[in-house]
């Protein structure tokens, strides 16, 4: 052994495990008066931020909450769902964030499989959320989100309402670090290509080096103004109420993504920061004239999902909007690959601009590893921007693994690398572009759809003897799922029931916007030609 | 065991060591054509600097250098330097950059020490390094760097020559991260407050999240500009060998850190960032006529060892420079507390804002403590501005310990925090503020003196019966070691025979610039009261 190895080990003084728990403590005490959250009128300090999600720690585990346990939150971006993000973790627990658009079954199948002990839940979801609790068929403690800013309607159905739970709370409550960086800091359950969703387990490790990831890769300064329009419930955010938090910036919350409200808080709040879907920028490009507000400093705007075109590009530019691309899923905590840019392209064409910007780009710094392969192999695609290859990747920014699901992360993690189940290529400069999806999976407006997933509904209708669903282009949500469907003989059946059908079974937003019958194209062994469906889906 | 602990485990796919050696492979893979490293006239790409590093280190391993043997390297900021961060650590060595104002004895000891298989070293040092390799006595592996821009003079000591080495290596290297984050990256000689200095060392860990900490610190974009003022064999210049790289950015290199030079550089290269003593301000603002240049961009200066007065900072601003006021030392990779700054505060008069500014500030976002505390008992002291205590640190940018020498890392780490032996009180507001030092140590233009050292040389003059060195206040180089001396009876020397002898005995830098002659003041128990010197120092 040489002697760098000998009496030199961790201990208390020079080893503390990564946690972006810690970067709230440290904001608090150096930046205490400092805006921290705004929610309409409503604003608190750093200080009052800290003591809030202290508090929230602390009457969770009063109430029998501790180091392991899952809690639960179903709620848009709203201060709870913002402080569950650090009172939740500051106790060992497990943040599982829903995403509010699921429907009752689904809901109910997550809360059993991720062993929710706590369901924090915003009174607007009560009727799905009644539902899932109904068929989930267990006692578990639920709290209710009142929120004077929502629209109303809905009704409390929990022991006790946030705002009275934090009073409980202790103010001094000890933040305390994980024992161990790969301790589980949330959940996050993404859908598969098979019926049930995956429960994508993130340790504190990982969500530490992304938020860093984030500060690094956008060039953040100290004090950000963050404008959620991203909903925290996907990949927690992109990790950006860590990120946020570290370089003490200001976290403006948004009940409703919608243009009007976009635009004011941009104008009222100086946004410097935004991220969302390409459907976010649609809408705030086609804004009606009383919507929309004059910006005069510089705003930064991140996306994923779906390449922005040059119209748009262009359109962002002159609305004095900034575009960074970046490419992730729920494994890779969000964005783990960017469209790093180079100065010298800012003097090429906009269509030239808009070709490069729409390729999804290179490894984070915080990650490791990103290379497109045959998908067997794992062998490397040539760099020559035609090749396909699935993307895999590989780093500290790649999940812990899928909750109880030993086979599946095993699958996900062979040969020692992330299978993502895109397909893309690799330019001769180190670019990735995405060309396909290997695992069928439509994206409407952000939100990740199962093609599967629908198809299992559709097999269910009495009428149907196939079914296949595809993306079909759309511009206002990037892509809808259109269903191609053989009949049995002799049924009959109109494409409105079918929808209906599809909406009954499943979350509203993956019921197809588009049925089309007739006999579907067939290999020679059968299987269904989804690459002939898709031209039909583009054209039709 | 909950299930979030089971079937979870760490692979390859999602979890890799940390290491700033991660920077260099992306960067050259993204940016390849990006300038990577300037020197005179002399300018590399980061895909030619990464070639360079890996032929660096192919080389050094063909030459039987292997994980765990410390390469020493004795030079100034030049671009060997530079590589030696990089291509060193690539193959597991530890990396063991000597100052270069050492003396012949110093050096040999850290060679020794150190048990340096290699030495890298500039030409300019070749007679300093002849007498220490001859006081070493062993055969170690020189290899010159007999750079084109040096001013001439030295000779050639050892086997090769940098560049022939370079092309002896292997341009296709394979790059590999350490097996475990908690390697030695570097090692780092400190002059304690004992004759022999204390070899501090950082691993990968810490060096990677130091680098990161810079980034957010100082709100760093890409393609950050940085001119080398700063040594490397300071703390491996803070870290921003790793930082810079990070982000993509150029370094600019400099063997002399003069006026001109440094106000050219700023101008010709546009840079963005630099480093410095506060005899580096001094320089640029003492310069004259014909050295200035105008900037006409923002440039960014971190300063440490001193805080900076208003009328320093007042024409600092007026000359287009912003400072940082950052605080650290060996055994934390440098800074690791910042004087962060409050927008509000620019608002203040100016003496205002230098009184808030001397301050040394809060931690670091990726350092997890710091405190002001009783220096037995560890008990923080009360945040009033007044009651003295030690400065304790703790987290992730902690040394791994000093090398061979458990008694000391033992003592450092006492009670689970890093003893930093400096002095200070803790505002209300938690902004830490040095008073002084306990350990006696003299910063000289940046560069610590222990005056314990100082007196054990003085000891040995044989005229000498007692002596005391305490920091005298000096208007360039910010302190000088002041001497003070009780004579034996009879005897009779003068100041200039007492100064040449610690010259020949010492780096001229430690060497007394005033010597006093007379009665020590002790205390009842005989001890000498250094308090009452330093008053007679700063009032002589």
């Amino acid at each position: 052994m040489n002697p760098f190895e000998i009496d030199l080990e961790q201990n208390a003084a020079n080893y503390t495990p990564l946690s972006p728990l810690s970067f709230l403590p440290r904001t608090a005490a150096v930046y205490p008066e400092h805006t921290a959250v705004v929610h309409g009128s409503w604003r608190t300090s750093w200080a009052q931020t800290y003591t809030r999600c202290r508090r929230l720690a602390s009457a969770l585990a009063a109430r029998g909450v501790g180091a392991g346990d899952t809690v639960a939150v179903m709620a848009p971006n709203t201060p709870p769902m913002f402080e569950a993000h650090f009172g939740v973790p500051a106790l060992g627990a497990v943040l599982n964030a829903l995403n509010v658009r699921l429907d009752a079954d689904t809901i109910a199948f997550i809360l059993d499989h991720g062993e929710a002990k706590v369901l924090i839940t915003d009174c607007e979801f009560s009727e799905v959320i009644k539902a899932a609790l109904t068929q989930l068929g267990r006692d578990i403690l639920v709290i209710d989100i009142d929120d004077p800013q929502a629209a109303g309607g809905g009704e409390r159905l929990g022991e006790i309402e946030y705002e009275d739970l934090l009073a409980e709370g202790d103010a001094d409550f000890a933040w305390k670090l994980p024992d161990d960086e790969w301790r589980a800091i949330s959940l996050n359950y993404t859908s598969g290509t098979t019926g049930n969703p995956k429960g994508v387990v993130y340790h504190h490790r990982g969500a530490y080096l992304n938020a860093v990831g984030n500060v690094m890769t956008w060039g953040m300064t100290q004090h950000p103004i963050y404008l959620w329009t991203l909903p925290m419930f996907h990949c927690n955010g992109w990790c950006f109420p860590w990120t946020i938090t570290a370089q003490a910036g200001t976290h403006v919350c948004l009940r409703r993504v919608e243009a009007g409200p976009i635009y004011q808080a941009i104008a009222e709040h100086k946004v410097t920061h935004l991220c969302g879907a390409p459907i976010v920028m649609q809408m705030l490009l086609g804004a009606g004239k009383n919507e929309r507000r004059d910006i005069d400093h510089q705003v930064e705007f991140m996306t994923a999902a779906a390449p922005p075109p040059a119209a748009v590009l262009r359109a962002m530019a002159d609305a004095g909007i900034r575009v960074t691309h970046v490419y992730g899923l729920t494994e890779v905590y969000g964005p783990a690959v960017v469209c790093a840019w180079h100065k010298e392209w800012d003097s090429l064409p906009i269509e030239e601009q808009a070709r490069l910007k729409s390729r999804q780009g290179v490894a984070y710094v915080v990650e490791e590893g990103l290379m497109v392969a045959d998908a067997e192999t794992l062998e490397p695609v040539p760099k020559d921007g035609e090749t396909m290859g699935e993307v895999f990747l590989r780093g500290n920014i790649v999940m812990k693994g899928y909750l109880k699901n030993p086979a599946a992360t095993r699958e996900a993690f062979a040969g020692g690398w992330f299978h993502s189940g895109d397909l893309g290529v690799w330019h001769a400069d180190g670019y990735i572009e995405l060309k396909d999806r290997s695992k069928d999976i439509i994206i409407s407006g952000g939100e990740n759809i199962s093609s599967i997933e629908v198809e299992d509904v559709l097999y269910r209708h009495p009428a149907v003897a196939a079914a296949a669903v595809v993306a079909k282009p759309d511009d206002k949500w990037g892509e809808t799922p259109c269903a191609f469907i053989e009949l049995k003989a002799d049924a009959a059946v109109e494409a409105a029931e079918i929808i209906a059908f599809c909406r009954e079974n499943m979350a509203r937003f993956k019921a197809p916007r588009h049925v089309v019958f007739g006999p579907l194209p067939k290999t020679s062994t059968g299987k269904i030609q989804k690459y002939v469906l898709r031209q039909r889906a583009a054209e039709g």
